[in-house]
């Protein structure tokens, strides 16, 4: 266990709890006290750690998500979803979705009806209805072409993984950090493109 | 101040709690009981609602904020700046900025050195290496590219607003429920694009 701890980079009480909590299959025993742990475990460690830290998922939540991959025996489209879905927050108060429907339609997207971002994007778009700054909700279109070209760069990259832990670890990295960077990336294209106009 | 907080939708005892705190402008006293509130107070109203419930601000950021706009006697510039950065969360480590400088010249964008957005995507770069996954860096390139490409769009609205108070709200509303929004549509357009991958 010290050696899957430092290779993993996490600490041995960490890994003792993730195991009683059923997040870390146990090694495999060569003697009573000894167990072997492989590559699998290394890699769902860093798994494990990419959803609590950088995903701010709760323990419970990841527990629920790796007991959900087990029951649907999960091949990697399975993964991607399910994963894609424990992201997912969801909002305090559901809003209609009849303008999400609309949309996904228009552009002909395949997206499954229980999909938890529909309710995500209904509230934010009812949030700008609210605020009473419904002009805004204009810019949707162009973000779906933004976010579908990009989706079509992202979605080959878990193709590339060699095992699901991994693929469900590029998803998350993907949207979480995907989020983060492009959050940061847009207020300084804003600015650029301010600065530009005012010169 | 019933019709303030009518025209508003912000509860009286928010309101003068927001006068307490200096966010909120006094009304014209018309007698020694009667304030007068006029369109920039429900316009404040506007703003500081965005930024505390869209936007996650604590009171006294949004505090300090105002407090710098006036003393910058802000122009729509320094609106944009000022605002966007109140936005940005402090990464908890700071990080080596060297692979943010290369792209943002690379890219020729004008971005001021102290943009706080500069730190944040450090950090989110930081977290790929960290936790083994350097190659998913190459998705910073494609990203920058569409952010610019919405900024294109999203400035240009700026523009339209009367005032800087609903500039600013213009600013947190594409800023936070743009991040919101493109989220969304990320995880729906992944599963479109891994949908048809798979037929």
């Amino acid at each position: 266990m010290g050696e899957l701890s430092e290779r993993s980079g996490v600490a041995i009480p960490t890994i003792r709890f993730y195991q009683r909590e059923g997040l870390l299959p146990a090694g495999r025993l060569t003697s009573p006290n000894q167990a072997v742990y492989d590559e699998s475990h290394v890699r769902r460690l860093g798994l494990i750690r990419a959803m609590v830290e950088v995903g701010e998922m709760p323990i419970a939540a990841v527990g629920a998500l790796f007991k959900r991959l087990r029951e649907k025996d999960a091949d990697e489209y399975v993964t991607l979803g399910l994963t894609q879905y424990a992201l997912v927050r969801e909002p305090e108060q559901p809003a209609d979705e009849s303008a999400v429907d609309e949309l996904l339609s228009e552009l002909g997207w395949e997206v499954r009806a229980h999909h938890p971002a529909r309710a995500a994007l209904a509230s934010t778009i009812a949030t700008l209805h609210r605020l009473g700054r419904p002009e805004l909700v204009a810019l949707l279109r162009p973000y779906a072409l933004a976010a579908h070209e990009l989706a079509e760069r992202e979605v080959p990259m878990l193709v590339n993984d060699d095992d699901l832990d991994e693929k469900a670890e590029t998803v998350v990295l993907i949207n979480v950090l995907g989020d983060a960077m492009l959050g940061a990336l847009r207020k300084l294209a804003q600015e650029d493109v301010t600065t530009r106009a005012r010169s």
